[in-house]
C-alpha cells in the first residue's frame, strides 16, 4: 500500500547533507561490468532513482545530533533506506501490490522480471547488513547485540514482514474491528520502519534510556500518523479526482483507517497521534535541545492534516 | 538449479549433534500464533523440512573444531543453513525455478502463495543475520568487520544473487565457454554458499591465515565438484531413466557441465577438483589434526564419483 508521488518531497537536512546523501545512495553498491544484466539493470534503476531519502534522512540527523561522525552516520542512514528500498521492490512485485510504476519510472520488475528485482532487492539487503556491521562492529558488544536484535524486530517477522503480510490478506469489517488490524498493518509495516530509522541510530549514538524511551513513542505516533495520512490521501484522491469506482473497489478491500472508520473518527486520530508526537518532541527538546532539529517531520505532517481537513471542508458542509 | 531428494542425506557430525541441530533448526524463529496464517504457515513448513543440514554440519564442524562453544558453533551453522534455506525459496519461486516441490513436499509457494514465501524467506535472513550478530558481537572489531564482509561477497550481488541471476539467464554455447560460464554460475551459487559454511565459521572462531587459504581452496574445489556432480546425476536421470526428452531439452538449456563439455572432459574436471581437494585436506590435516573431521564429505563426493563413472561405464563401451 504505497502512495509515492503524492506525497511532497520532505527535507530534513541542509541541501548540501542531503545531497551527499543521495549522492552515497547512488553508489550503494559496486556495480561490476560482468555483474548479470538483468540483475545489474534492475539495481542501477533503483538506486537511480532514489526518491526522497525520508528515512536516511531521519536516521542521519539522529546519529549526527548525537555525535556520530558524518561517515558512519551516512553509513547507518543509507542502510536503514537500503531496507526500505527493498521492501519497495518486494511490494510491487505481481504477487504483492502488482504495481507497474514507481517515483515516476517503470517498476524494476517490469523492465528485468521479477528475478532481476528480487535479487536486487537482496542485493540491498545484503548491503544494508555489511554497513550496519562496519558501524555495529565499534560498539560495546551489549550495544551491538541490542542493535541487532531491534533491527531484527523491525524487519522481520514480528515487524515488516508481518505488517506486509497482513496488508496483503487484510479482510477486515469496516468499524472498530476493521481499525485495529488497519492499525496492526501500520505498525508491521511503517511503524518499524521509522523506529529504524530513529530507534536504532539513537541506539547506536548512545541516546540515554529516556531518550530512547521517547524516541519509541515518537515513532509509533509519527509511523501510525503518517500511514493514516497516507490512507486519507488515498482516498480523497481516489473518490474526488479520479472518481473512478474500480480504484476505489480495490481500496476498499485495503487496509485504510477512513475505509474503516469514516472521516470524522479518523481526523480525530490523525489530531491525536500528531498531538502525541508534539508532546514526545517537547520531552525530548527538555532533554538535550538538538533534538528540535526533528520537528521538519512534525511541521510536515501538520501541513498534511490541515490539507486534508481543507479538501474535506466542502463534504462536511454539505452534510 | 536444483536436485533435491537424488543426493543421499550427508551425515558429517554425531547423530546426537546432529539431531540437536535439527531441533534448533525446527524452532529457528518464534512463530507467534497472532503471525498472519500464510506467512506463518509458509514458515512453519519451511522449518518442519530441515533436510540434510549439510551446511550447517559443516559449519558446526569447522566451528567446534576451533574450540567455539556447542551454543555459538550452533548459532552460527543455523544462520548459515538459514541463508541457504531462504535461497531455495525464492529459487522454487514461478518467476526462478518455478519448482512444485521440495524435500518431497508441496513447495511454501504453492500452498500459500508466492507472497508468503517470498516473506518467509526474508524471516529467515533477517534472523540469520540476528543470530550472527549474537556471535560477531563477541568478536574483536577487526574480526567481525571481516566476517561481515565475507557474509556480504557470498551472498551478494558478486556471490550468491550473481550465481543465481547467471543461473536463470544462462545462454552460453557448449564447448569450452559454455564450461566458463557453467562454472560462474556454480562459482556464484554453489562455492559462495560452501565458503560461509567453511570459512565464515573458521575466521570467528580464530582459525589461523594459513588454515583460512586452505579453507577459501577447499570450498571452491569442493563447491566446483558438488555441482558438477549435481549436473551429471540431472543428466544422468534424464537421459537413462526418466527417459523423456523434454526434461532432458529443458536441462540443455541450462547450466551443466557435462552438458557443456561431454562426458569424458567432465569426469576430468571432478577428479581433478576432488584430487585439489584431497591435497588441502592433507595440507589442514598437518596444520591441525582435527580437520581430519571434514574428510566425510570428501568420501561422499568420491563415492558420488565413483557411482557416476560406474553407471557411465556401458556407454563407454558402446562407444
Amino acid at each position: 500500500m504505497s502512495s509515492a508521488g503524492t506525497r511532497e518531497a520532505l527535507r530534513l537536512l541542509p541541501a548540501e547533507e542531503l545531497s551527499r546523501l543521495e549522492t552515497e545512495f547512488r553508489r550503494l553498491l559496486p556495480l561490476p561490468l560482468d555483474t548479470e544484466p538483468h540483475l545489474l539493470g534492475a539495481l542501477r534503476d533503483t538506486l537511480d532513482h532514489p526518491g526522497s531519502l525520508a528515512r536516511a534522512q531521519l536516521a542521519f540527523g539522529v546519529a549526527s545530533e548525537l555525535g556520530m561522525a558524518s561517515a558512519s552516520a551516512r553509513k547507518l542512514a543509507l542502510a536503514v533506506e537500503a531496507f526500505h528500498t527493498a521492501s519497495l521492490l518486494f511490494d510491487d512485485l505481481p504477487a504483492m501490490d502488482d504495481a507497474r510504476e514507481r517515483r515516476g519510472f517503470p517498476c524494476p520488475h517490469v523492465v528485468h522480471g521479477e528475478a532481476a528485482a528480487m535479487l536486487a532487492a537482496l542485493g540491498l539487503i545484503t548491503r544494508a547488513y555489511e554497513r550496519l556491521w562496519q558501524v555495529f562492529s565499534k560498539l560495546p558488544p551489549a550495544i551491538s547485540m541490542r542493535s541487532g536484535a531491534l533491527v531484527a524486530e523491525c524487519l522481520g517477522a514480528s515487524g515488516a514482514l508481518q505488517g506486509q503480510a497482513l496488508d496483503l490478506h487484510f479482510r477486515a469489517p469496516p468499524g472498530e474491528t476493521g481499525a485495529r488490524e488497519v492499525e496492526r498493518v501500520a505498525l508491521g509495516k511503517t511503524v518499524s520502519l521509522v523506529r529504524l530509522s530513529l530507534v536504532l541510530p539513537a541506539l547506536v549514538a548512545g541516546a540515554t534510556e529516556a531518550e530512547i524511551v521517547r524516541l519509541e513513542l515518537l515513532s509509533r505516533a509519527w509511523g501510525l500518523a503518517y500511514q493514516g495520512l497516507d490512507d486519507a490521501k488515498d482516498l480523497l484522491l481516489e473518490t474526488h479526482e479520479a472518481g473512478k469506482s474500480t480504484a476505489r473497489d480495490t481500496l476498499l478491500g485495503r487496509p485504510n483507517l477512513a475505509v474503516a472508520l469514516g472521516w470524522q473518527p479518523t481526523l480525530e486520530r490523525l489530531a491525536g497521534w500528531l498531538s502525541a508526537a508534539r508532546a514526545e518532541l517537547g520531552a525530548l527538546r527538555a532533554l538535550r535541545p538538538g533534538w528540535s532539529r526533528l520537528a521538519g517531520l512534525q511541521l510536515h505532517l501538520e501541513a498534511e492534516l490541515a490539507a486534508v481537513i481543507e479538501r474535506l471542508a466542502p463534504r462536511a458542509e454539505a452534510a
